[in-house]
C-alpha cells in the first residue's frame, strides 16, 4: 500500500520524505550514542560523546530547517495526497515549524543553559540545598517561555511545551484527567491510608541480583520478547531505545526489591513493543516512528500494571519466580499483594505504587505550569512542593533533595513532561478494556502462557499504525471512543477496593 | 600552544577547523555505530543499522565537499600559516580533494557493488567456489580503478588505493620493504622449516574462556590501560576503536588457544593506547587524530610482539598465568618459546605467527597489484595465490576457502590495504630500537612491572603529535631515521635464529 501511494506521490514528496529519512536516520544515530553512553561507555567518553551528539543534532536541525524543506512544504500544501501522504506531509510539517521557528542562538543558549543546570542540580541535591539550583531554573524557565512564544506568540507557553511532548492531546483534556485524578483518587489513598488491611509480601529477603537478570531474562522470554531485534542490560535508570529492526531494554537491580525489578523488565518491555511493532517497510518515515509520549506510556504501563501487576500474570509467572528463588514462599494471591501494595509513607516518585504514582505527577504539573506562568515564584517551589504532597498523599518531605529536587527533568528544560506519565496510565486502561471487549477472556490465555494475544492485539490496533494518526485519532481508531478517564479510575477503584477491603 | 596559534589564525582557518569539528564528529559517531554492530547490536538490527550509517556517511561526504570548503581551502592556500595550522590544512585538504573529485554517483555504485560482493564472497567460501566470487570481485576492481584514475589519472591506480590507507608513504619505499621481507624471510623460514628444534609448548589442554578473559582483564591492567578511558568486549573479528576520550578494545577466545588471546588483547591494547595518546586538547581536529594505518599497526605491533612476545614479558606474567590456570606448568622460557613458535602448515594469515604472517601479506600485495595493473586476470587469481604460497612458505592450500577466499577485504573494495600490516611491524621494530636507545634497559623495567616507561615514551614521540606530521616525517622525528626494514629484519634474524638453533 505504502509503496503504491509513493508511486503516485508528487516529486516534492517524494523529495520530502527521502530528506526527511536522512534526518530520521541521523536521529537514529543519535539514539544509538545515547544508549551507549547509559548502558557501555567508560565514563572518561563524556567529553567526546558530547561533542558528537550535539554535532547530530546540529546537522539534524540543519537538515530540517533548509530552504528547500519549506518549499516542498508549501507545495504540498494543496496537493492531492492520500490519507497516508497527507499524515507524513502533516508530521514533517510539524516539526520542521517548530524547528524553524525558533532563532538558532535560542536553541545554543538553552543548550548551554541546560548543561550549565544539570550539574547545579545535582550538587543541590547533593548539598539539600534548593538555592543552588533556583537561580539556573530561573533562567530556564524564563528561556523556554522565550523558545514557546517563538514558536507560538498567541498561546499558553505552557501548552507550547507539553506539545514538545504530546503534540496532539489538547492541553484542557489533559488537565481535566488530571484533575480527576487528584479528586477521585485523593480520598481513595486516604481510605487505604486508614485501612487495616495488611497485603501480604513473600519477596523479603535478600535476592543475588544475576539471578534476579536470569529472571528478567525469564520474564522476556514469558512475554515474548524478540531477542533477534532487541537486548537487556542494566542502567541506572531503566529506559529503552531503539526502532523496529533494534529495540532494546534495561532495567535495574537491588537486592531487597525484586518485584521492582520485574516491573521495572515489563515496563521497559512494553516500550520496545510497541518499537517493534512499527512497521519495518515504513523505516524512515513517520509512518515507521511512533505516537508521542502520552501513547508510548500506555504501552509499558498496560504491560506493566494491567499485565504484570494483574493476579493472572502471578498465577502463571510465580513457579518460575520460585524456581530461581527456591526460598520464596506464598499464593500467587500473596505476590498479586506484593506487587500492589500502596506505599503510603514513599515521597519517590519513581519509587511509587501504580496509585499514588499520579499525585507525584499532579504535584509536579501544577507547580511547573504556574511557573511557566508566571503564577509562582521559583523561591517558592519548595514549600509549595511540600504543602502539596502534605494535602495529596498526608506526607511532608523532611527535606528538598527527597522533595522537589528528586528528579532531573526540569534541569533538562523538559517542562510539560511529567504530565504524559500519567496520561499514559490512564490510556492504558482505556486501551485495556478495548482489548479485553475484543478478543474476550484474556486471563484465560494469560494463564495459559498466551501473552502473544495481548501483544499482537496491540500491534494492530497501535503500533503499526506508526504516526499516521494523532493521539486523539489513534486513540479513537484503536478504543472507538474519545480519550477518557472513566476506565482507569474504575480500574483503580474496583482494584484497590478490593485488595484493601474498603 | 594550540589556543595560541588559533587566536592568530585568518578568519578561514577558524571557520575550516570549525567545520572539520563536526566531520570529525559525524565520524566518530559514525565508529560508534560500527562498535556497537560488531559487539551489541541484536543480528536483527542490521537493516536499520545499515541505513543510519550509510546517512552519516554521506552526511560527513557532503559536509566535506561542501563549495566553501574550497573556497576556505583557497584562502588558505598562501596564508601565513604556523607549523600545526599548516598540517591541519594539509590533512583537510587531501580529505577534500580525494572527495571532491571522485563523483557522487560513482561513490554510491561502489558502495552498492560492495554491499553485493560481501555476500557473494561469502557464499563462496563456504561453498569452496571462486567461481561465485570472481565475478562481483572483477566489477570491484573496475570500478575501484575509475575511482583511482579521477584521483589522479596520471598515476599508478594501485599507488592511489595504497593512498587511501597510507597516504604518505610512497609505494616505492613500501614495495622496497616488502621486496626485502620475501627476500630475506623466506630462506629464514626455510631454515626453521628444516631445523630439528622442538619449541615448548606449556600451554596445552583446554582453558576456561571467563577465566581467559579474567586474564584478558589482568594483561591491560598489567600494561596501565585505563578503564576510565576504554573497555573490553569479545568479538568474532578483534580490533580497536574510538577516541582519546574513550578508545575500547575487543578481543576473542578459543578454549585450546590462550596464547591467542593474550597476543589479540595485547595488540589491541596498542591500538587503543595509541588513541588514547592522542592530544585531548585537540579532540575533533586532525591534530588530534592519528597518523594512518602503518603507524597505527606499528603501535598495535610493538605491543604485541616487541613487548608481548618478549623473554622479559613471561618473566613479568607467568606468575599471574598460572594463578588463573594452575594446570599451566613450565619456566618463562618455555611460554616464551610458545609465544613464538613458527606454524609451519598454517595457511590462514590471521592464525600466522610474527614471522610467516609477512608472507601471507607479499602473496596478497603481489596479486592485489598485479590486479588493478591489468597484469593478473581474476580467474587465474587461485593457481597464481597457490603457487606463491608454494614459493614462500612451502605449503600449498588444497581449496580457496583456506586459499585465496580466507580475508574479507577485497569483498569489502579494500585494495592495498593489506601491505601497511607487514609495514606496521616494520616500522614496530624501528620504533622500538629508537625507545632502548632513549632509555636504555627496558628490560629490566618489563621485569619490574614497569610498562608506563614504554607507554610513556611512545606518546611522547608518536601519539602527542596526532597527524601533525606526514609518516615519513614522524618516523624521522620518532626515530631520527629514515623508514628501514633494517631493524625488523635483524630483530627477526637474531630472535628466530636463537629460537630455533640455526
Amino acid at each position: 500500500m505504502a509503496t503504491e501511494a509513493t508511486q503516485e506521490a508528487p516529486e516534492a514528496y517524494d523529495a520530502l520524505l527521502d530528506h526527511y529519512e536522512t534526518i530520521s536516520n541521523i536521529n537514529g544515530a543519535s539514539g544509538i550514542l545515547s544508549w551507549d553512553q547509559e548502558v557501555m561507555m567508560p565514563e572518561g567518553g563524556t567529553p567526546a560523546r558530547s561533542k558528537q551528539k550535539s554535532a547530530l543534532s546540529s546537522v539534524s536541525h540543519d537538515l530540517l530547517t533548509e530552504e528547500q524543506v519549506g518549499e516542498w512544504l508549501d507545495e504540498l500544501a494543496d496537493a492531492d495526497l492520500t490519507g497516508e501522504q497527507e499524515a507524513v506531509v502533516r508530521e514533517i510539517r510539524r516539526q520542521y515549524e517548530r524547528a524553524d521557528r525558533v532563532p538558532s542562538d535560542l536553541v545554543a543558549e538553552i543548550s548551554e543553559k541546560t548543561s550549565e543546570a544539570h550539574p547545579k542540580w545535582k550538587e543541590a541535591r547533593e548539598e539539600d540545598d534548593f538555592s543552588i539550583f533556583a537561580p539556573v531554573l530561573e533562567d530556564l524557565i524564563e528561556l523556554k517561555k522565550e523558545y514557546a512564544n517563538h514558536i507560538d506568540p498567541d498561546a499558553d507557553p505552557y501548552e507550547v511545551l507539553f506539545a514538545d511532548y504530546e503534540p496532539y492531546l489538547d492541553l484542557e483534556t489533559a488537565e481535566q484527567v488530571l484533575e480527576r485524578l487528584r479528586d477521585e483518587l485523593v480520598p481513595l489513598i486516604d481510605d487505604i491510608r486508614e485501612s487495616d488491611a495488611e497485603l501480604a509480601d513473600p519477596f523479603t529477603g535478600e535476592f543475588d541480583v544475576d539471578t534476579q537478570e536470569d529472571l528478567a531474562r525469564d520474564v522476556l522470554d514469558t512475554l515474548g520478547y524478540d531477542w533477534e531485534h532487541g537486548r537487556l542490560d542494566t542502567a541506572p535508570h531503566p529506559f529503552s531505545s531503539g526502532n523496529q529492526f533494534d529495540a532494546r531494554v534495561t532495567t535495574r537491580f537491588d537486592p531487597e526489591k525484586p518485584v521492582d525489578a520485574f516491573m521495572s523488565t515489563i515496563h521497559e518491555f512494553g516500550h520496545a513493543r510497541y518499537t517493534l511493532g512499527l512497521p519495518r517497510d515504513q523505516f524512515g518515515s513517520p509512518l515507521g516512528e511512533s505516537r508521542d509520549l502520552t501513547v508510548h506510556e500506555s504501552q509499558s504501563r498496560l504491560w506493566e500494571n494491567h499485565v504484570g501487576r494483574s493476579r493472572v500474570f502471578w498465577e502463571k509467572f510465580l513457579p518460575a519466580v520460585k524456581e530461581r528463588f527456591p526460598q520464596v514462599e506464598g499464593t500467587p494471591e500473596e505476590a498479586y499483594e506484593a506487587a500492589n501494595e500502596v506505599h503510603e509513607n514513599n515521597l519517590i516518585r519513581v519509587e511509587a505504587d501504580e496509585l499514588t504514582y499520579h499525585m507525584h505527577i499532579v504535584v509536579r504539573f501544577e507547580i511547573e505550569r504556574e511557573l511557566i506562568e508566571g503564577d509562582l515564584d521559583v523561591e517558592d517551589v519548595p514549600e509549595v512542593w511540600n504543602d502539596k504532597y502534605e494535602e495529596y498523599l498526608g506526607i511532608r518531605p523532611e527535606n528538598d533533595a527527597e522533595g522537589c529536587l528528586q528528579d532531573i527533568h526540569w534541569s533538562h528544560g523538559s517542562f510539560g513532561y511529567f504530565p504524559t506519565y500519567s496520561l499514559g496510565s490512564v490510556l492504558a486502561a482505556q486501551i485495556y478494556d478495548a482489548l479485553v471487549e475484543d478478543v474476550g477472556d484474556v486471563d484465560e490465555k494469560v494463564r495459559d502462557g498466551d501473552f502473544d494475544v495481548i501483544a499482537d492485539w496491540l500491534e494492530s490496533n497501535v503500533h503499526s499504525h506508526g504516526a499516521r494518526y494523532t493521539t486523539p485519532e489513534l486513540i479513537e481508531e484503536a478504543t472507538g471512543k474519545a480519550f477518557t478517564a472513566d476506565y482507569f479510575l474504575d480500574y483503580a477503584t474496583e482494584k484497590y477496593t478490593e485488595l484493601y477491603d474498603l
